[in-house]
């Protein structure tokens, strides 16, 4: 795969930020011309699609300030400096539901949107919840909000639910269910 | 969910791109507090599910830079100015494909990260396929691959296709096809 590549001639940071940076870079293409590619550098994420015993999920309501609006979506946060993924997934799952989780399985990693980001996503189903403490960061307000896995599913077709790593969740979730042996 | 918004104080113009623009504003939270919140403004993007007559896949390699990795994904392409989803979905299809489609079907619009990011994507459905003809932008190369819906579902489990667009899609209509009644 390597007469793809794009190779990096020069590299320039514009911003660095809390969250994110953002690098301007000129690089190679695979015929000799130069082009710019803008990458917003992010220090990836895990989210968690996590199961009650009575096979409701349980979502969190928040408002995403980059989108203006109320999204309904699965637990997820940042990752902090040298965090691993699952260490991450369970601390944003109390931080953000007040839930712990006896299983965990991984599920799926992924990139958000590798067009302009570098974002890579960690995904987990969590179960044999038991109640923790909620202790959302200071500047976030989140609002949990318990449903049976159908109701998500058609939140999803409705649009309600319109963030890319819940919908993966949900119909993760929903094929291994229907298709795949799940380990009980 | 008024409760929940946080409202712009003052807004920052850190960058304005080829691609994308970064925003640092100032907002109130909900309990009065300030804070900061990045924002990478997107013009927005549509993703197609290409399938063939014989229920294959058409999938498209492709670098991808900020993740420094070639990529397989569903053909997508971000929206012009003034440009409908669809009409963007037909046209990155016959660039990056060569194909066009005689039937079109709009199945989920979603963020792609709305934590930090306003890129909404159009994802459609896209068959009975004909060929047009491939010319991808000057600074774009792309592959197609076609690949039965069942192995690319595969790819997804093995994590060789790890983008969120892409993996939406393919769950997407693995479950259409699994449960809903498909017109066809």
């Amino acid at each position: 795969m390597e007469h793809l590549k794009e190779k990096m001639v020069e590299s320039e940071l514009i911003y660095s930020g809390k969250f994110v940076n953002l690098r301007k870079d000129r690089v190679t293409l695979p015929d000799g011309a130069t082009a710019f590619r803008e990458v917003v550098e992010h220090p990836g994420a895990a989210a968690i699609i996590p199961i009650t015993s009575g096979g409701e999920v349980v979502l969190v309501r928040q408002w995403r300030y980059p989108v203006d609006k109320v999204s309904i979506e699965l637990p997820a946060g940042k990752l902090s400096p040298g965090e691993e993924p699952l260490a991450c997934a369970q601390r944003e799952l109390a931080e953000e539901t007040g839930f712990a989780a006896r299983r965990w399985q991984h599920l799926l990693t992924f990139y958000t949107s590798p067009g302009f980001s570098s974002e890579l996503m960690h995904l987990f189903l969590a179960d044999k919840l038991v109640v923790a403490n909620a202790h959302p960061d200071d500047d976030e307000f989140v609002e949990p909000l318990v449903v049976p896995l159908a109701a998500a599913l058609e939140m999803v077709e409705t649009g309600e639910i319109c963030d890319a790593k819940s919908i993966i969740g949900l119909l993760e979730v929903a094929r291994i269910l229907q298709g795949k042996s799940v380990e009980r």
